[in-house]
């Protein structure tokens, strides 16, 4: 039972698109990401996915709009609708999600992080 | 799907201890609350909760030792071990915590919330 500083984890690494664990509860996962450029298009079939920005903003793609996500805002992307996280520059998003969730959902590619690092 | 401004929320109610909820993920749910001076010792029986700190700092009172969570940090408390959230100056605080999860825990009193408000 230790506090967690979200700054000092996101110190602690600079790869883009590589989900870090830093909290489990409820069989949900607390996971600090980096991002930048365009993701890939993909859905989650079962979990609903948060992203919370807490430096930077990015741009969530959906195929009826893109919403702007600024740090201190979060937005939910509820299972089987289909996104692509896109950052102009980078951007450090905080995720709450079902431990089972895969970086890539459906797409299976070079970009999919099957074995995620606890921090 | 909108976003959530957590400062938009925050800037909707005064009250303290009186949380409010902003969204709701895989049986989850996303809680914004106010927190002044101590509040009751609890556990949850079945709950883990998350607690992070958006706009200052408070004491997380555990029956071996006292954690400061500042503006930044957050702080899982397992289920079953009791707590009690002390604030020496108000703080805002977000929670994610399963939709079940009665704010005072096991503890029944004229500070328990049995009917949250969506904001």
């Amino acid at each position: 039972m230790e506090k967690v500083n979200l700054s000092d984890k996101f110190a602690l690494f600079k790869d883009h698109w590589s989900p870090k664990i830093v909290g489990e509860l409820n069989g949900q996962q607390v996971k600090l990401v980096k991002f930048k450029g365009p993701f890939v298009w993909h859905h989650h079939e079962h979990e609903d996915e948060l992203f919370l920005v807490v430096k930077g903003q990015f741009i969530m793609e959906l195929k009826d709009k893109h919403v702007q996500i600024n740090e201190g805002e979060f937005f939910i992307v509820p299972r089987g609708v289909t996104h692509r996280p896109n950052a102009r520059e980078e951007v450090w998003v905080m995720l709450f999600e079902p431990a089972a969730t895969l970086n890539t959902g459906n797409e299976i590619n070079d970009l999919t992080k099957t074995a995620l690092d606890n921090i």
